[in-house]
C-alpha cells in the first residue's frame, strides 16, 4: 500500500494548502530532506480552528485540532511535491500546544497528528522523534502548531 | 550582488557578536550546514533590548527587536565565518516571541528578521521555512529569540 | 578517554530509558545523525521530577532537573545504540523550561544538561548550539524538557 492509498482509505478530506502568514516558505527541500514550516489547523473551507486547549477546546477537540494540523501538513506536501508518495518517512515533529500553565496532556493532543502520519506512512516510517510542548500563545489564536522534517524517497 | 553588498546598501549597523550566556557554541558548522544558537536582540552598544511584546514593546517595537535579533545573527555569522557571503541560503528559522496568552501577531513580529534575511540573501535564498510562536518567557527578559539553520556555499 | 570512561568517572547513575508517552520514537538514526525526542527528568526509580522552575523548584533544583534530563537522554542513547561511545559530538540542544513569565535564568537551568554533555564528550565535542527558552507548560508537569541532535562516529 502506498501513502496515497493509505490516505484514501481513511476517508478524510484535505484542507486547502495554507498561504504563508509571513515571510517564509511552507516547504523547503534540501537534498533528501523536506522541511515543513509550522502549520496551523486549516479546515476544509479554509478557515482556522481557533481557541486554547483546556479552555475553548477540550482534550478531544484539541486532539482533533492536531489531526487537522496533520491534514494541513499533508495538503502542503501534496500541493508542493505532487504526492504523499514522495515521502519515505517522518524524521521529526515539533508539536506545540497553546494552553495554560496547568495543562499536562500535550502528548495526547499531538497524537492526533502522529496517529494520522502513522496511518499514512505506516507504523515504522510514519513515526519519528517528537517533542510535544506547551506554548504561551500561537499565531492568530490557533490551538496547535506543528513543524516537521521528512525524508524523501 | 553579494550578500555583503546587499547588506552594505541597507545602511544598518551590526551589533557585536554576543558571547554565550551558557554552555553552548553560538554557531556550529556540520558539513554544508550552519547551525545558529538562539540569539537575542543585541544593540550596537552591546546592551540587550528587553521587555515583553504587547506590553513594554508594541508591535512595531517588537518587529524592530526581531530585526535586531537578525542583525545579531548576521554578526555571529560574520564573526565566526568571516563573511555573510559564506551563506548560500536560509533553510529554517524558529522565531520565539515573549508575550502574553492573548498575543496573536507572532508572524508579523518575526518578519522583522525574515525581511532582513530576504534583503541580504534575496527573496529566494533568503527565505526558508519558519515557525513563529509565543513563549512563556525568554532568557534575561528579552522580547524575541531566534535560532536558524543555513546552508553554506 | 572515551565517553563511557568519562561518564563512569562522574559517579552518576543512569535512570531507566523512558517509554514514549505518545506516538513517537525516543531516538532515530538518519545516516550519521541521531535525533533524540524531547525527554523529561526521569529519576533512577523511574519516577519523574515534577514542578515548575521558580515555584516548586528553585534555580538549583531546576538545574539538577536539567542534569537529570541529560542523564535520561544518555540512558536512551545507551539503550538504543549500545554505548555512549557511538556519539561523536553534540550538534544541537533545545532546552525548554516550564516557568512563569518573569523567569529569566533559562541558560543557567539548561547548563545542568550541557555541563553533563561537556563532561562526557569533552568541551569541544560535548558542546553544540543551543536555545534555552521558557515554555507555558510541559507534559505531565515536568520542569524541563530537552531534545537534542548528535553526530555518530
Amino acid at each position: 500500500m502506498t501513502a496515497e492509498e493509505n490516505f484514501a482509505k481513511l476517508g478524510l478530506v484535505l484542507p486547502p494548502a495554507p498561504k504563508p502568514l509571513g515571510v517564509y516558505k511552507p516547504l523547503l527541500v534540501d537534498g533528501r530532506l523536506v522541511y515543513l514550516s509550522g502549520h496551523g489547523p486549516v479546515n476544509a473551507d479554509g478557515t482556522l480552528i481557533l481557541g486554547r486547549v483546556g479552555k475553548e477546546l477540550d482534550e478531544e477537540a484539541g486532539k482533533l485540532a492536531a489531526r487537522q494540523v496533520g491534514l494541513t501538513l499533508l495538503s502542503t506536501i501534496r500541493t508542493q511535491l505532487g504526492s504523499l508518495d514522495r515521502i519515505k518517512r517522518v524524521i521529526k515533529v515539533l508539536g506545540m500546544v497553546s494552553c495554560d500553565a496547568d495543562f499536562e496532556k500535550h502528548p495526547y493532543i499531538i497524537n492526533g497528528c502522529s496517529e494520522l502520519f502513522a496511518a499514512v506512512w505506516g507504523v515504522d516510517n510514519g513515526i519519528g522523534v517528537r517533542s510535544a510542548v506547551g506554548m504561551g500563545s500561537l499565531p492568530g489564536g490557533i490551538p496547535v502548531e506543528i513543524e516537521a522534517l521528512f525524508e524523501l524517497h
